[in-house]
């Protein structure tokens, strides 16, 4: 990993062991922009939203902010009034070490449901948390926020605008509880580009549409969700023309897309990361619907464990989608092996070369509905014995 | 097995080995009315329907059937115009063997989709299975059906119209593949009581939604589940009065629900079963909603493998099920032990107790929403290391 990549103009990040999961390793991670920034989030559609995503939520309506702090190991979810005051005490303990509002800091859990905050633990850290701010510190913080995660997840881009050079860069946790809406997992961005609020979550929510609402590892959407940006503006551009703004969302959406496919890749028990396509379907709701059905098949996801094109459970979750799809119709590829045409299979030689390909852990499935105009997409994993091992044991 | 209870009046039925399975064990059944019976089923809502299901749908709308020729080892679905033709000369062939029109056989199958039928082998030995059709024959029939299953599903109800005495047998085979509407698996009822094919149709119907449509292993609805019913009317009841069509009723959904209760224990890799009851839902559909999302989550069905009464993963999904709950208002009982009052954890004895009785591997978790006067429930069981096995190498 090259840290370098990692530094953006204005921003300090740092991380350290303050108890809270298991290990010795760091568990809380803050994020600090020495400037006051344009701000974005994107929350979790769960209607139990944990303590620090109705406090950033709250935080969030200025359109501004400059810190944001995050702890592993626990999630301060289903914690009632007490939780809510936990998250309080947090952001007014990383302001008055940092020196700002507690309005200006966004605060993040992850881990275990329903268990207090060890509140005297966070407080105690944060002083020396603040104090060891670095610009080096971002690869930090991604370590800090990992759970079941066996890698941390960074993704960079930079960009010009009027001729001025910015940076974005993202970090990410997640492996588990992840399905499309919203937002699978944590995931803060960073960029010195110059926009205001409306523009950048605009930015912010079209690209989660287009990256993190289309991946599934388990079916199940987190209490504890959220896309934070902070954007400070020390890149000292000016306004985006229309062609800067497009390039800086096809930049945002490549690093939401890489750390999206690194949450499926490293999905919890994951050993193949596919990429599930429906072709030509009658409407967009159709091709949604028969995406997630299968992309979510516990027998497609085994199969997929088991290198075994096996179609027919495919057929079989399309058939339950809920959508008017018509099984004389459909064809079914595995990257450019076709398997299934107008419903049927196309042979023994056609799935031993799709079980090949299967092999190498990074497929795309393909299917073609042949109804009408519309497609869509997941990224989706297999469901193997070790997906049940990591679940079964979490939290003893 | 006391084999004699699962006679009944005018019933043969036979089994044997067609090769269509591995092993050489019996995988084609026969059950045979010797009189013409009054017949009513139900069958498979996916849109993918398999070719025996097409068929029996067919022969079904004339009310009245004679015989059941059932395979397993091969679904016969995914299999185009073959496919039916298949399924007919299987009709036809068991209508050459006992004497009675095409149009009088239902199919059925179950195994392998997207396989060509050994069409060839299966007539050739339908002349033999008719030729051993027996009064005992009923359980050898339940065990040729099997696939994944480990034991064979039977259950009986004798009982009185009019003061004239009728019996009900039902058999069933499921264990994956399994999820409400519809139904979830072969299942076949014969009955010696008079009863015309409305009445029939109403009971077979009504019993299904609270027995079969109310049971989950994965949360896949196969292309070849179906509830088919044969009364053959030798018991010579007089018709049922009113409150002797309830009691025909209450023991047809004993025998349903029997069976239903089966299929789950013996869900792919199961070691628990959990009758998951959501209590003072807003409406039906916030019920259903709710206990259906439960019981098909991948990370609480984990929690119950491991058993731990990780209740802030049923929050979790009672968040993201589409209902419109209030998180501190939720109770949550493992049978007698709350684990959650009014959203918040109980506390860490409670949760050791709860833990105890999940180990015993038969337990209600029952979710009280406090939010208005409807119930639903839905029999689940775990997500286990076997399930992946089993799943994983089907087909190979």
């Amino acid at each position: 990993m090259n840290e370098q990549q990692y530094v953006v103009n204005g921003f300090k990040a740092a991380a350290v062991n303050a108890g809270l999961k298991k290990g010795d390793g760091p568990d809380l991670a803050l994020i600090f922009s020495e400037m006051p920034a344009t701000a974005a989030g994107v929350f979790t559609t769960n209607r139990v939203k944990a303590a620090p995503v109705l406090l950033s939520m709250r935080h969030m309506k200025r359109g501004k902010a400059q810190a944001i702090v995050a702890n592993a190991g626990n999630a301060n979810a289903c914690t009632g009034t007490r939780g809510l005051n936990d998250a309080e005490k947090t952001a007014a303990a990383v302001a008055g070490a940092v020196g700002v509002d507690p309005e200006a800091v966004l605060v993040a859990s992850t881990g275990v449901i329903g268990a207090p905050l060890d509140i005297d633990a966070i407080q105690a850290v944060i002083p020396g948390l603040a104090g060891a701010l670095s610009e080096a510190g971002i690869p930090d913080a991604a370590r800090a926020i990992m759970t079941t995660d066996s890698f941390p997840k960074l993704s960079a881009f930079d960009g010009q605008a009027g001729g001025v050079s910015y940076r974005v860069v993202g970090l990410a946790k997640g492996a588990g509880m992840i399905m499309p809406h919203m937002a699978t997992m944590l995931c803060f961005i960073m960029s010195d580009v110059v926009m205001d609020a409306g523009q950048l979550t605009d930015m912010v929510t079209s690209c989660t549409e287009t990256t993190f609402n289309r991946i599934t590892v388990d079916g199940d959407t987190s209490t504890n969700d959220m896309v934070l940006m902070m954007a400070n503006g020390s890149a000292g551009n000016d306004p985006l023309t229309p062609s800067d703004a497009e390039s800086f969302r096809g930049g945002l959406a490549g690093v939401m897309g890489d750390l999206a496919r690194m949450i499926v890749k490293d999905g919890e028990g994951a050993t193949k990361v596919v990429d599930v396509k429906v072709q030509n379907a009658r409407s967009p709701r159709d091709a949604s619907k028969a995406v997630r059905t299968v992309a979510n098949s516990n027998l497609v996801k085994t199969a997929f464990y088991g290198q075994d094109p096996n179609w027919g459970r495919i057929m079989g979750a399309l058939g339950r989608a809920g959508i008017d799809m018509v099984e004389s119709q459909v064809d079914i590829r595995i990257d450019d092996i076709q398997i299934v045409s107008k419903g049927l299979g196309v042979g023994a030689e056609a799935e031993k070369e799709a079980s090949k390909i299967m092999m190498g852990g990074e497929f795309d499935l393909t299917i073609d509905l042949h109804q009408g105009p519309y497609h869509d997409h997941i990224l989706t994993c297999d469901l193997t014995h070790a997906y049940v091992s990591i679940n079964a044991d979490y939290r003893s």
